[in-house]
């Protein structure tokens, strides 16, 4: 069964392991094993903060490099853009050649996000990349295009859901929506 | 010589030009060759907005893959984290097992800044992982330990420096230090 490693920052939820499972159960339905990034079930008591950081790591880049692909949660976290974390790990699969999907569930475009952003924040606090003269970039899509083309040219499409407010890490529509964009990539030949 | 791509979202500034052109002299000045990401000189004019996208993004895959290493500016752009197109880039260069450096000009933790912006917005806009029962990853990095550890991992520590306000994405020192680091790792037997 292909393996398709599920990004996204719904790990830094209090019911983060529940979200996971139910991800999984979903794949399972269309013939794919979901591997989430909490699966490696580190035992990290004792260590140090750094080596506890080494350690997640260097467990999450295995789990990558064993999947097939990809689903990445592109939802916005902390400010206009996705989880670095999950545009660091989106990278990753890129560049090793696998599918990379992805779904957000917050449907404005990146340029009218970024907009908001620049007049929800006191213009004395903005960084000078935040400034009006800084170039937002306006390709219609959901993200910076980097993550965006990556997905177009794995064969998928990002897919963009309105959800209720307050399940924005929750919703699974779109995710399913991904799935099956991957269980078509990776059906074999 | 060996090629680092300069990974960072100064390229949205309106003098980005001059500030890769400063970025590719300091290289030249510790034996390295910088490779800005609008080297590419693409021509796009004509072209349809997806097009468009597609070919920059086409031609920076390309000049990571043509490169040694990255060093990427880690400096908050528009929210808590840094860029997402560098953080794809960063996992990019590092899954392809190419060193990859960094710098931020803004000192403050990933924790701290996390919890200043929780207190920024206004409780009934936030995304429900944005909210307070959601974990706010604390290993003392300066940004998600993917993109932390990875710079860690390739031998080099994440530089950290307290800039003029309004310098964020101009000031260079950090910059250079990452070339000190980048011209170590990369060099020669």
């Amino acid at each position: 069964m292909p393996r398709v490693y599920l990004a996204g920052p719904e790990v830094f939820l209090p019911d983060a392991l529940a979200v996971g499972a139910r991800k999984a159960v979903l794949c399972t339905a269309h013939g794919l094993e979901g591997v989430f990034p909490l699966d490696a079930g580190l035992d990290l008591s004792g260590l140090a903060k750094p080596e506890q950081a080494l350690r997640i790591s260097a467990a999450n880049e295995g789990l990558m490099r064993s999947c097939d692909a990809v689903i990445a949660n592109l939802t916005p976290f902390r400010g206009v853009s996705m989880d670095a974390g999950t545009a660091f790990e989106v990278g990753f699969m890129r560049a090793l050649g696998r599918p990379v999907l992805g779904y957000t569930n917050v449907t404005a475009d990146y340029r009218a996000r970024s907009e908001a952003y620049r007049r929800s924040v006191p213009q004395a606090a903005l960084l000078d990349a935040d400034r009006p003269e800084a170039e937002i970039e306006d390709f219609e899509g959901a993200e910076n295009l980097m993550i965006e083309v990556a997905i177009v040219a794995s064969g998928g499409l990002v897919v963009r859901t309105a959800v209720p407010a307050g399940q924005e890490m929750r919703d699974l529509a779109g995710f399913e929506a991904c799935l099956a964009q991957a269980a078509e990539i990776l059906r074999p030949g």
